[in-house]
């Protein structure tokens, strides 16, 4: 076991140094690599399986609610950028400008898409005619581009993978459902796929997005007590639609201006599972978006047979779960630790001595519980196994989070909380800017949310003491 | 049937114009939209889901052989770009540059990616260090941006979306033996799922790709007469790896350079699909790619049962087949050429009539043949005709090929063929650069390949008349 230990001692503790901690499973677990392309990252095979995984499960609820894939152009001329002022304004500083094809200086010069709301207007503006042809319900995987100044893999990167929705509804209500739904669709996948439990709510509108009415949130709390803005869906009202002339003649003869939202995720959920379930020993994956999720290490592999039996195994359970063999000539001890950096939920040991006994040895990734299955009811526990530390990681994950958040009862309690303990708090807020941007200055918090079906944990402003009716979840965040 | 007519009468005849023919499709087929950003398409849901049949069945194809997938940046830093002199020559004058992120002048500019060899190799020399970590053999599927001059949907467009594989081998022979598998990979796939026969070869060094050692390539023929590239697959024995030092400490502890292939297809095959199989009618799409394989259209939807019926066969085809039903107010002579327009394979016609027979009418889009079907053996029928359908489709591609191909006995008569008609013409080449040169300028056409296992024609040169063992495809290409 001298191998295990040894690559163990290469990944700092998460306690010493978080931040480290992170870099180095990101790194260790291969699922990037950097380059001279400063601020972006390569997603090698490991991580990019991972989100393979999550578009392959994502696509298939967004298309069983009527969405349609489409593809854009990663460009957008600065003329088409401009035509939404607040959009304009939130995203023109950060973005990557193109200003020469081959040796020819451009006219106009275009920027890479940080996001594309302009796109799918004009694109809208020329598809839609009459009220048969709503609602519009179109998403686009593909990557953006944001000149971040500080940039971490996966966290804040300067080009990430995402998946942005952009629809187009009749009335205000349609798309104020669909916002909603959307971040229902989310919340449900991290709670279910990603086992990260959410919070649910509005942006102030500090916070919310550049250019839209509402915004909504799914907010996730980390291993060190800092939110992560898990997805956020938009509700754009008329706005985008009026700038960019999108009308539609209704049944009763008359132009009316369509209604708009968008909704998105990125590569950042990969950040969100390293640092909701990782530990000591590298990342620990959920099995829905896990590229392997049982490991076999025969062990004693020069014994007749054994390497045999071990690939029987795999092929039998790979017809049922992704499953992979090492049949490497690195030592058990080696691959039992390479696999735990890796996150591959369950582990499965063979020697002579588990075949003579027709039975395999099974070992949890989160806790490492072993187990001793017999072969005749090997897929029946895999899947259970597996269901259990899926519902282990979440309660897990819930726990912590409940752990983590504290309702301070007045502004210096408050401030003493957000410097001593990680986490969220829970405080009311009056609704002013005023007010908000005051606890980022004391506490040095931003709000999160304004959380769905909660109940209020008092009627006064935590900073003004006048009357507040917003709740709101208040943290440090990535 | 007068809706019928007018949508017809709306596409331009191929005969008449067949640049326009092809323009017409795309747009009246719901597959692309012009925007803004000149040079680029929006590819639009219907013209995406084709899209997607492609990957998923290529991608299948490529794991199954043991690839993996990543994601490489998308910009290029112009020093990395320099690295290799043959291939940066090639690709300078057409990459689109990044000269600023935000409001600040970059230190170095930076191309949107033409192709990613370079950073593939950066990336390979990170981390290939022992014969242990090889082959490698990546992909990447992903848009890349060529800033073309003159664009035209699909066949040459500033942005384009394609697959990028990326391999690095031990040997010379293996990245030998790669490059051919992956070339055989294409050419199965034209041939099976896209139904459209293509002639395997090898490129002249002047066709080849910057940088490569040999490229082969799998050449189609379109409805005009013209070639179409269909997709090419690189060696590029050790001189990237060379250039970027990527070396590998063999089993006899001696460091050894690696040996590399790239290959690659595109969006460019939607292009293909559409003129090899296209006719005045519209798309005509192969039922492996096809978003919608059958279509079910009710006939007397207002007589009672039939909506509910026609649903009921398409739910069940559903599961076995992509079925959709159309149950808009529209007539259904409009239905019938608007599907006709989108090329589905199978219409599904549904009246009370048939309801009452426990029957349905199934109409082939390619050569509008009927069938009157009992609801029984339906997927047996449906089936049977998909195959039967792909296998013609084939055919008559084949049969127009082999119209097309001649074999002209002498230059005049080269010329006078290239002038005349069009179509391949064979001949034997010396090898100079200069009699290929000639033939472009005398006959307006360029090599497409020197077939694999294909006999020669002759003995001389048809340029120079000078000894010649090469066998070549000539042609006017997309």
């Amino acid at each position: 076991m001298a191998n295990d230990k040894k690559l163990v001692e290469e990944i700092t503790s998460m306690d010493e140094d978080f931040a480290q901690w992170y870099t180095d499973i990101v790194k260790k677990a291969d699922l990037i690599d950097y380059s001279s392309v400063k601020g972006c990252m390569i997603i090698r095979p490991y991580g990019y399986a991972i989100w393979e995984n999550i578009q392959h499960l994502l696509d298939t609820r967004f298309k069983e609610l009527g969405h349609e894939n489409v593809c854009m152009p990663m460009f957008i001329p600065e003329s088409l950028l401009n035509k939404e002022k607040d959009h304009v304004a939130g995203f023109a500083p950060e973005v990557a400008w193109v200003t020469h094809g081959g040796s020819e200086k451009l006219q106009e010069r275009l920027c890479v898409r940080p996001t594309s709301e302009t796109l799918f207007c004009e694109h809208y503006a020329n598809i839609i005619k009459s009220y048969r042809d709503l609602p519009k319900l179109y998403n686009q995987w593909c990557s953006v581009v944001r000149w971040e100044k500080t940039t971490r893999p996966f966290l804040r990167s300067r080009e990430f993978l995402w998946q942005e929705g952009h629809t187009m509804h009749a009335t205000a209500e349609e798309a104020e459902a669909e916002t909603v739904q959307m971040l229902n669709v989310y919340a449900d996948f991290y709670e279910k796929d990603l086992c990260i439990p959410v919070i649910k709510g509005q942006k102030t509108d500090k916070e919310k997005f550049a250019g839209a009415k509402a915004t909504y949130t799914v907010e996730a709390l980390m291993h060190d007590g800092k939110a992560l803005q898990g997805g956020t869906s938009h509700n754009f009202g008329s706005g985008f639609a009026e700038a960019f002339g999108i009308q539609y003649l209704d049944k009763d003869n008359k132009l009316k201006p369509c209604y708009q939202t968008s909704w998105g995720v990125s590569t950042r959920m990969i950040g969100a599972i390293i640092m909701a379930h990782g530990d000591n020993n590298g990342l620990v994956l959920p099995p829905a978006i896990a590229p392997i999720q049982v490991m076999v290490i025969p062990v004693q592999m020069h014994k007749e047979g054994v390497v045999e039996k071990a690939t029987e195994i795999q092929q039998r359970l790979n017809k049922t779960f992704r499953c992979k063999i090492d049949t490497s000539d690195k030592s058990p001890g080696w691959k039992f630790s390479e696999y735990e950096m890796k996150g591959v939920p369950l582990r499965l040991e063979m020697g002579p001595r588990d075949i003579e006994n027709n039975q395999c040895v099974l070992v949890r990734r989160d806790n490492r519980q072993k187990y001793f299955v017999s072969l005749d009811e090997l897929e029946t526990k895999v899947a259970e196994l597996l269901d259990e530390l899926a519902q282990g990681l979440y309660n897990d994950a819930m726990a912590r989070r409940e752990a983590m958040t504290e309702t301070p009862e007045d502004l210096d309690a408050f401030i003493e909380s957000a410097k001593e303990k990680p986490g969220f708090k829970k405080a009311m807020w009056c609704g002013d800017l005023e007010c908000e941007m005051k606890l980022k200055e004391l506490a040095d918090v931003s709000s999160r949310c304004i959380p769905f079906d909660e109940e209020p944990v008092g009627d006064k402003c935590i900073v003004c003491g006048k009357p507040a009716h917003k709740l709101v979840y208040w943290g440090k965040a990535y």
